[in-house]
């Protein structure tokens, strides 16, 4: 795991490096560029775009042509946090051991902040330069981060899991919101980075069932983090999906039954990425694996 | 005039019909897809995509080939008025006579119908086909709907407009506000028809002065409706920016000077478009004129 963790450390020091020569342009109004760089900054695992550099490395190629799509997807994974966090949505004041963005911000600037992080992760992307990439490739991740995370994707899930509050859920409609508000744009992330690094049809269809699982996966940790996590480790409170009445799969399923499917998930995910017959699955099987034992 | 009445109700006929189209589908979850189809059947002049369309046919081209564009556009247009109305922002109850979306559906809603829309629009561009334009021009395309939509254009304009409430703006600021939140977007609309129609740069840079000028246009007849407009009419409260101690041409310049700027703007896109020399300019001549003469 430590060369995994140096792997991680590493590829999100330069997604960060990246991201910040985004934000700081005078082309945005002052008060817009901090709130939306305050909640870019705020961390995380950068999971997401780690996952597209991974993905291009696995075939041998190097990973710099998948920085705009890198920053692109991190762009919009924070704006749907943002947008998460407002009191009409979740009512949360913190996010990652910071304020939440409207807490410092204000309401309006926060849908604002998550507006523009949205839009620009399009500007971003299509404006990119992906050497040796054909045209067609990067028309292609266009069309499909808006797909996986619109409304028929992850704003679709974001509907679902804003429905399904204060009720119990079957098995059926949490799979539905994990599926879309979470899955969904790691299966992009994955696809991206196939695209970019030239996958065969077939190549492309065994990763998305490995990023599908991992997705699956991760969302059922974060439910059992919820329930068993460590506070100060996670920055935020633990427990707040059961204040919420929101349906998890432990509560759903139980804790233990809970365990056994998060390993089956992350178990085909590894079938899936054997299937892929990528150069070098290494840092991919890895991460599946620090998906299931990560405890933040 | 009554010519370009019975072409705006032609070319709105045939956009709603094709909103309908993307918006029909049950791949999007049903509360979702009625909240984003109650904004965007609301109506409006679809001003907008009309442009799109009109441009491509000043080049003498069938226009078929904009219309992915032109709904794109209107969804980008119908989010940018959700998010704007609701409470943390301008707080309307009531847009084009009837309530407005977070009032129908809750402000959870609203903000994630608003997203909805805006990645929609993404996807439908990039997924759209396009006879005979070379694939360069689409992605251009959806690359200038995110800069002129997203934090350097839209959004940032927004963000302008929130933060000017409740304050004398200068005569410079108001421009900002003005250029940003309504000229930027139909910028984007004449540019997206010239690039469609295979302009050359010439053309497209006056092009984007006769959008520049009807933007700034539109902006202040806005302007002057809200204090001197038809309550039944507009469909909505005059004398709102008023209320809300908003800074306008009228409030800054008074009506007088607001008619003669109004005029002159109309002017100096007429002039743009002559030097833009297509083969046909009589429509865009006409709405240049409309927006002047428009009573909502």
């Amino acid at each position: 795991m430590s060369e995994l963790k140096s792997f991680l450390q590493a590829k999100s020091n330069i997604i960060e490096t990246e991201l910040s020569k985004y934000l700081n342009t005078n082309e945005i109004p002052v008060i817009l560029q901090q709130s939306m760089s305050y909640s870019v900054d705020a961390g995380g695992k950068r999971m997401r775009p780690i996952l597209i550099l991974a993905t291009i490395e696995a075939f041998g190629q190097p990973s710099e042509k998948g920085l705009p799509v890198a920053c692109a997807v991190e762009m919009v994974h924070t704006y749907s946090l943002i947008h998460d966090d407002l009191p009409a949505m979740d009512n949360d004041d913190y996010r990652r051991g910071k304020l939440t963005n409207h807490k410092v911000f204000g309401e309006g600037m926060a849908i604002l902040a998550g507006d523009g992080l949205l839009t620009f992760a399009f500007e971003i992307m299509s404006k990119g330069t992906y050497e040796g990439v054909p045209i067609q490739g990067i028309l292609q991740i266009v069309r499909e981060l808006a797909l996986y995370a619109g409304p028929k994707g992850m704003v679709g899930g974001q509907v679902a899991d804003l429905e399904g509050e204060n009720k119990t859920l079957s098995l059926e409609e949490l799979q539905y919101i994990h599926q879309h508000k979470t899955a969904d744009l790691l299966i992009f992330c994955v696809r991206a980075g196939a695209i970019l690094a030239g996958a065969s049809e077939k190549q492309l269809t065994s990763l998305t069932h490995y990023a599908q699982h991992i997705g699956m996966a991760f969302q059922i940790q974060d439910d059992i983090l919820d329930v068993m996590g460590d506070q100060e480790k996670m920055g935020k409170q633990v427990g707040s999906d059961e204040k919420l009445n929101k349906s998890t799969y432990p509560s759903l399923l139980g804790m233990e039954e809970s365990q056994r499917l998060l390993e089956e998930h992350v178990q085909s995910a590894l079938q899936a990425l054997a299937e892929a017959g990528v150069a070098d699955s290494g840092v991919l099987a890895s991460l599946a694996r620090f998906i299931q034992q990560r405890d933040h």
